[in-house]
This record gives C-alpha cells, sequence and structure tokens, in this order.
C-alpha cells in the first residue's frame, strides 16, 4: 500500500499574496500530503501546488485546499493574464505509482461531488473523469461551452466561480519566454504549435505578455511527453519564433518534471544512437 | 554498510570473441557483484564491463576478473584501434554511494599489490591512487613515460603486459561520430577539445578510424561532468567540425552516465531559467 502513489496538481487564482498560498498549503499538508513544489506567477495572478500522497488520503487533501481557498480568494477582485473560472481552478489527480488513471478518475468524481455537496461550488469534471465528451478539455469548459455542470447548477458559487476536477496523465507546464514584448508574436507562435489548431499532439499553448519583465511567453501544456517530448515543443516554438526574427530568452519549468522527459531530452540532443534507458546508473542500480 | 556502493569500470582488450568477455563477466560476478553495463568495439577490440559492489567485496570481484583475462587475452596476438598496454589494460574504482575517492584509492592500491603477487602481471597505480605524480595520468603511462611499475619489475607479464589500476571520479566515455572517414579530421578535432593540448578542462580525447562503419570518432573521456559538462564537450566538437565542413553523424555512451549529466544538459539545452534537481519529480519524491 505504502508503494501507491497519486499526485495531484491544483491551480489556485491567487498569485500575489503569499500568506494566502501559504494556508492553503497548510491545509493540504494537513491532511498528510507530501508537498512537492509550489510556483507562484505574478503576472499570471496563479499559483500551482504540486502534492503527492497515497490514494486513501488524496482526496481529502485536495479537498481542503479547495476549502481554503474558497475561503479565501474572492474572484470577483481577480485581474490576471491566464484564464480562470474559479478560486481554485483546476484539480488534476495524476497516476505516479501503482495506481492507474482510471483509479484517479474515480478520486476525482468523489473529491467533486463532495466539493459540491460542502461547499456548494459547482463542479466540472474533466479529462480521464469527464462523464460527457464535451467536457474532456478544459479549454471548452472555460469557454463557456459547457453550461451544466456535473455537480451542482448553473449559478456558480459568488466568489469562488466553479471548480474544475479530473484525472490525466503527468502533464509538463512548460513556459518558453521570447525575446520580444509583442503578445502577438506569442499568439501567433502558440496558435501554430498547439493541437487545437493543427499543431502538435497533446500541445496545449497559449500567448501571454509578462508585463513585470517585458516578455511575451508562450505558455504551453505538454500532456504526453511520451508521444510529443519536451525537446520536440521547444524546438517547435523556436522554428516559430525564428519567422519572426525573435529568439528563446529562457524557459521555466512549471510544477515538476519526471526524470524522463529530461532524459529523453538529453539524449535526442546528444544524438546517442546507442540510448536506452539502462545507459543511466541510477536506473542500472535499481534494475530498471 | 547495504548503502554503500564502489563501481568498478575495468576495460580489457578483447572486442571481438564474446565468449572470452562473457567468462570474464561471469568471474566477475563469481565474486557477488552486480554487472551493470559491458560494452564491446570491434574496430577498438576493446570491452568495457561495469560493476558496482559494496567496499568489502569489490576489489576481489575485480581480482577474478583480471585473472581471467590474463589467462584468457594474449597481448600479442591483438590488434585495434585503441591504445592499450595490458590484457587487463585498466581498472579504476569509482565513489558512488556512501565512500570517498580516498577509500576507493586504497582498495585500488590493495588490488594492485595482489595483481602482482598472485598474477606476476606489473601494476600501476594511476589518478586518485597514484603513490607518484607522473603516474597520475594514464597517457603518460601508456606512452613509456613511466619506466618502472608500482608493484613488479620493468619486464611486463609475457603475455598479459601491464595493469593500471587507480581510483577517479565517475567518468563518462563519450563517442562522437562524424560525418567524414577522414581520421585527420577527428584528430585535429581531438586535439582541439582536450585538456593536454590546451583545450576543456577534464577532457581526454582522441581520433580513431571506425573502418567497420566507415566514420571518423572523436573518443572523449568525461573525468569530471560537473565541472565540464556533457553538451559542453559535445558542442566544442561540434564546432569544431564545422570548421571542416563536418557534421556529428552520431554519438555513443560507452558504459554508463549518471542521471545528473543528462539533467544538466537537458537544462542547458533547453534553456531553462528556474533549474533545481527539485524541479525533478522523482527526486521530490526522495527529497533530493
Amino acid at each position: 500500500m505504502s508503494t501507491e502513489l497519486v499526485e495531484c496538481v491544483p491551480n489556485f487564482s491567487e498569485g500575489r499574496d503569499p500568506a494566502v498560498i501559504d494556508s492553503i498549503v497548510e491545509a493540504i499538508g494537513s491532511a498528510g500530503a507530501k508537498i512537492l513544489d509550489r510556483t507562484s506567477d505574478h503576472d499570471h495572478h496563479r499559483s500551482v501546488v504540486t502534492f503527492a500522497a497515497p490514494p486513501e488520503s488524496v482526496g481529502e487533501a485536495a479537498f481542503r485546499g479547495v476549502r481554503r481557498a474558497v475561503e479565501s480568494i474572492d474572484l470577483r477582485r481577480h485581474s490576471g493574464v491566464h484564464p480562470r473560472i474559479g478560486a481554485a481552478d483546476v484539480v488534476p489527480f495524476v497516476p505516479v505509482k501503482g495506481v492507474t488513471l482510471e483509479d484517479c478518475a474515480r478520486i476525482a468524481r468523489q473529491t467533486g461531488q463532495r466539493i459540491w455537496e460542502e461547499l456548494r461550488v459547482p463542479v466540472y469534471l474533466y479529462e480521464a473523469a469527464a462523464l460527457r465528451p464535451e467536457c474532456r478539455n478544459l479549454a471548452d469548459i472555460r469557454r463557456g461551452r459547457v453550461p451544466l455542470p456535473d455537480f451542482g447548477d448553473t449559478t456558480g458559487h459568488p466568489s469562488a466561480g466553479v471548480v474544475v476536477v479530473g484525472a490525466r496523465k503527468f502533464l509538463i507546464a512548460f513556459n518558453v519566454n521570447l525575446q520580444t514584448g509583442d503578445l502577438q508574436i506569442a499568439r501567433h507562435i502558440a496558435r501554430a504549435v498547439r493541437h487545437s489548431s493543427g499543431g502538435l499532439p497533446h500541445v496545449k499553448a497559449i500567448g501571454v505578455l509578462l508585463a513585470s519583465r517585458n516578455h511575451a511567453q508562450v505558455s504551453m501544456n505538454l500532456s504526453d511527453f511520451e508521444e510529443t517530448p519536451l525537446h520536440v515543443a521547444f524546438e517547435a516554438v523556436r522554428v516559430q519564433a525564428a519567422r519572426y526574427g525573435v529568439t528563446i530568452a529562457g524557459t521555466e519549468i512549471i510544477g515538476l518534471v519526471p526524470e524522463k522527459a529530461l532524459e529523453m531530452t538529453a539524449a535526442w540532443y546528444l544524438q546517442v544512437q546507442n540510448f536506452v534507458p539502462g545507459v543511466i546508473l541510477e536506473h542500472r542500480l535499481e534494475n530498471r
């Protein structure tokens, strides 16, 4: 039992007041979850908390975090460059060890139901936890294409909005900062590289402006790095940016990245002809 | 005690007859060592076996491998593109977990002494196990600049030559195959990138010709990848090759590579601005 692990990566619509996120992180930890990471972005006005727990307690930890967010974040007073529809905006569960995607979908649905029943915040179920095909994609829910939530009514919580809860494979949140302040360039690049407008499979991307640093940014989610690796997405952005005479100023990983994603990237960049995971010392020591 | 681990990476002058290496690997394993890897190269006529064992038994495992090599490899009948001076050519001990470089130097000296006393093969001690400054560098020993061995006399074993035994930090053996059959180009590049002729610190490099594949190759040893990373050596070769209008056909990692080396390479290539080892999921799960 102790080797089973579920990751949860809730996104909250607060990125400027550290005390609020501290409080949410404390609530999550109070259920015994292991906090792996927390990232806040001032321009996005958004924070991402990454934690892990066994399947028996991960839902409780997520619930406590959502409850604290509902108590302390008022969406009516929110403004930030990243789209959002809830104080606790997205709550995905991710299989890490010894659990399946379906196990995580089950936990997501139970947690979603509880959020409505106890907090009166309407809930949508997305990705692998979706009960309806039109809810699979987060972007569709955000754009208001799904009027009826899975739990609750259409009114929405006055200050906390709605929560989108689901299950998905490990997602890499990867932002590419461009050497330009022109938001339109970032938007064009995002449109070219993301799947929904004809680009790479398993890539979501939007263009945003980081006013505090005067960089336009392509903000991406890579939802299956084994199918569409980090370096493929990175090179796609680089190629598109070059068409505008723009170079890459740097990148950021938001939250965590599986070592395999970096191994694949390094092996590709170095053009290693004989690469197998077994050439890595730590894998061989553990018989992986 | 069980968490202490020493790696040993003996190089043997046999790369064409698999039965010979099978026999050597079996001898090493008979002492309880964990075989991590074995690589043979036909053109180099050389094999590298990588194994790990606790400090109490790693010397015995290495000794058994050397003894089998001395019994079954006759240097007088050897020809290959990689320089060598012994049937068991180099035997380095490397700290992996819970042991220091000095611990490994101690094991190396004990093993070296035994090789002379029981097998009558003269032994040089190199790198961190060297008793004399002129023996630190393997290349100097190979070039015959050190007439007197540390154990034994100058005669040399009739069929097995000498053995060089030592201790060093983790070394990455990294070969870059060039898109040319011109050995001179590989030699020029090697000269430019290696430390001994004014290039990068912690880099040894030679140019060789892989006749079986008609590629010239820059064969490198990176003796401190934290100081001179994989990608720095790789880019140096690429830049030098470009001066000859030659591109890189591919690369090979010989033996094992620590995950940190690949992580550093990926983070550099992706231009990650916020990279710390803690963004890697597996590190965070283990509190690293």
